[in-house]
């Protein structure tokens, strides 16, 4: 017996989001475990997912002039210690090399949880003139964060799959001008292809990326309540010039440490993706983010097989850029093969049968509201494309509803226990002091999600925590 | 200063091969070294070819059917040890993870040195059935093996890169089928590409991968008379599926064991290709390799800049699906330019100055033969592309020369020693007594390298060591 013949979730997504989302990963074929904790397997669905989108952020940072590169896995504990803000959030989740055969090495090498401290070395060594600059370069990577809490697929896994751009300019001005064009880069990806609402803002001085002046995050809500971060962008100023001495002779002949950003996607994004759109059937997946967009149930009868099996064929043909398969298979029934192509996530299902062959049309059936079309076979390449486009906007707007009527605005303290525990994500004013955060996290289990960029006026705005005047509204809500 | 500034290899491939190779390695700016000893950076212009090597094997296996996956790095070591002869192989070069932030792990893990022992427990929970085969999956990963011996960038370096296909088919009749379709891919690229000639065979028993039932390999000849193992298959028989227990139930209702393939190409390649094309003022890289294929080297007078950069922009766009850059950069001189153009490996550099201008026409140089060629500026866009098709010709066929006028046959023993300190490749008969390889290794330092599947009689062949009969005449050579 297959496999395959084990169908259907068993629990709700709204009644049990976390079970509910580790079935589906498992009985969509995404991933899988293995002996090693908090690691997964990534299927070739999924995989093909993340290739879909490293050609997405390949194409577009090459037109800004990013080349790729690629650093060694492993980071000398030296070099790993030199700054001191990021040896403090990355060590605590190192895993360390310490033997290679029988041989005890005399150092310990880190498995890179990011590769700062490995490229900036080599940065401080290439880097001479202002002429070198910038040197804009990006590496596709596997990193590793041993995570002691319950790892989940996708969204926290021990090793995980990112790009990090890093990138080194002459002035600071270069530096941050670059944000907005990574922001967009990763926000264009996340609307239009995994159609993926998100809020964009600043990090708190707390949850900034370690070694970074500021941290800009792109964060989706999920349907379980909670916030979960997405891509980032890292302004490091000149904290890792100063750490890893890299420095350049300007035009004006003045040496002087050079300016730098971080940028990454990880992952995760998939399973965001995979989690916000899904049902109790299944996968859901937007159209452009799926390989296969179009499977073909012939409905068959020992009479009519031939012809109904030559006419799926003609229309798979016809349809080939969507990609498209045929499910020819004859030991299982049309019924079994509905139920596995919805929880497969195939966005449109194309039935036909000897009836439809008569009437020269077919039933196409999007998977997102299950709703049916009859579309005469002469118009399925006008309808189709239609269809699938639909189907993407639909999508993006179920999420996007979702998180615009979940957010929530207050000034009163009393409130936010109330929205918390309603899984809302909410606006509410703060002070900079992180004592404040440190509360609010003690006594809601909620965080600053982030800061919007742009700010209403803070006049008579007090903060939720300390009753003083506010500095900022920000984004509450629980988290990832 | 940029580090630019820095010309010339100081050393003759022809006097020092080893030295000249690092020193092009550097100065060409394809890799360079880090703290961590036996690993290279990638820099942007070598990790680009590796991208194309992906893409081309990517679009070929896809035809295959193939899935790509990605599988953890960790490998617990109970999983790497239930294969008694892959342990055996692999474990001395393993790389230990033995802790996690300030935590010891209870079970160490291996980082990868190759998939089998973290894929096949996968394997063997998802194969149930003929219907779920063939499984035909491939992983692009990192790879740590801990080379005790002097590491030489991209050839042999203790973190590298490589495709790894791991394929699982009913019957061995099937998997012994992939082999020459996998081989062909691989010789393709090498050949059609890299320009690469390659001479292919089976390994001795001795020198097959650890855990195969046999192995095929294309191996190339290096200027410095050492052959080096490129692509390769590997027949696994059963001897996987019995040790990681993958069974599946077939059409006859019986439990049977599956058939196993694993074959893989690495960035040694690119190394080798880089070692085998360039010459003593830098790198020459096939044609078909190099992602920017023309430079233009505009000649700046002051009085005629403008029209010759105008009319350099032009040509740009004429040719730019070619990969084109104009250096006009005003501080340097155009010799100075030249050195640099031809030590970076752009295949083609086209000089423009007011005089050409007046005459409509360029000068033209190819790297590999410096030969200079004049041509009116309408004609580039139909004598462009045959000169580069010439030049990827050319270098295929130099190498051809190399490899086919060191191949020598010989029957006596007597000549094996004086061949192989003259640096060639011998074509002897053996048997397959792995004490009579062991003596040749001893007494010659070179090795069997591989054996032709086409073999002529051996009808009064006699072994070279044991002078008894010989099974096979194989290549002997030194090696990498």
């Amino acid at each position: 017996m297959s496999k395959k013949d084990e169908k259907g979730i068993s629990i709700s997504k709204e009644k049990d989001f976390s079970k509910w989302y580790t079935e589906l990963i498992q009985k969509a074929d995404l991933a899988d475990y293995t002996k090693v904790s908090g690691c997964i397997v990534f299927k070739p669905k999924s995989f093909a997912m993340w290739e879909k989108v490293m050609e997405l952020v390949n194409q577009r940072i090459k037109k800004l002039n990013v080349k790729n590169v690629y650093f060694p896995l492993f980071i000398p504990e030296e070099y790993l210690s030199k700054e001191a803000t990021h040896v403090e959030g990355f060590t605590p989740e190192v895993a360390w090399v310490t033997h290679a055969g029988k041989t005890k090495l005399n150092e310990r090498l880190a498995i890179r949880p990011t590769s700062e401290t490995i490229m900036y070395p080599s940065f401080s060594k290439w880097i001479r003139s202002y002429k070198d600059l910038p040197l804009k370069y990006n590496q596709w990577s596997n990193v590793v964060r041993w995570e002691f809490n319950n790892p989940v697929p996708f969204f926290r896994t021990r090793e995980f799959l990112f790009n990090e751009g890093h990138t080194v300019f002459a002035t600071q001005k270069e530096a941050e001008a670059e944000g907005p064009k990574i922001i967009d880069i990763y926000k264009d990806i996340l609307e239009n292809y995994m159609a993926l609402p998100n809020f964009f803002g600043k990090k708190t001085e707390r949850e900034k990326f370690a070694g970074a002046e500021y941290t800009w995050s792109l964060e989706c809500y999920l349907p379980n309540g909670k916030a979960i971060q997405g891509p980032d962008f890292h302004h490091d100023g000149q904290i890792f010039a100063k750490a890893y001495d890299i420095k350049f002779i300007d035009k004006d002949e003045k040496e002087k440490y050079v300016w730098q950003n971080t940028w990454a996607i990880s992952t995760r994004m998939l399973g965001v993706m995979f989690a916000m759109h899904s049902d109790d059937k299944g996968l859901i997946l937007p159209p452009k983010m799926a390989d296969e967009k179009i499977g073909i149930i012939p409905i068959l009868f020992e009479d009519s097989k031939k012809k109904v099996l030559a006419e799926a064929k003609k229309i798979k043909k016809i349809l080939n850029k969507y990609g498209v398969f045929i499910d020819d298979r004859e030991e299982y029934t049309p019924g079994w093969k509905f139920n596995e192509i919805e929880m497969s996530g195939t966005p449109l299902r194309i039935e036909i049968g000897p009836r439809d062959l008569l009437k020269k049309e077919v039933v196409v059936v999007k998977r997102n509201t299950s709703k049916k079309y009859t579309i005469k076979i002469s118009q399925l390449t006008k309808e189709i494309p239609k269809l699938l486009d639909e189907m993407q906007n639909e999508l993006y707007e179920k999420a996007e509803k979702l998180l615009k009527s979940n957010i929530v605005k207050t000034d009163n303290y009393k409130d936010i226990i109330k929205l918390i525990k309603n899984k809302k994500l909410i606006l509410a004013p703060m002070c900079i002091n992180e004592e404040c955060e440190d509360q609010l996290k003690d006594k809601t289990t909620a965080k600053v999600i982030n800061i919007p960029l742009e700010q209403p006026s803070l006049e008579n705005k007090k903060c939720i925590i300390c009753n003083k005047q506010a500095d900022y509204i920000g984004y509450i809500g629980k988290s990832y």
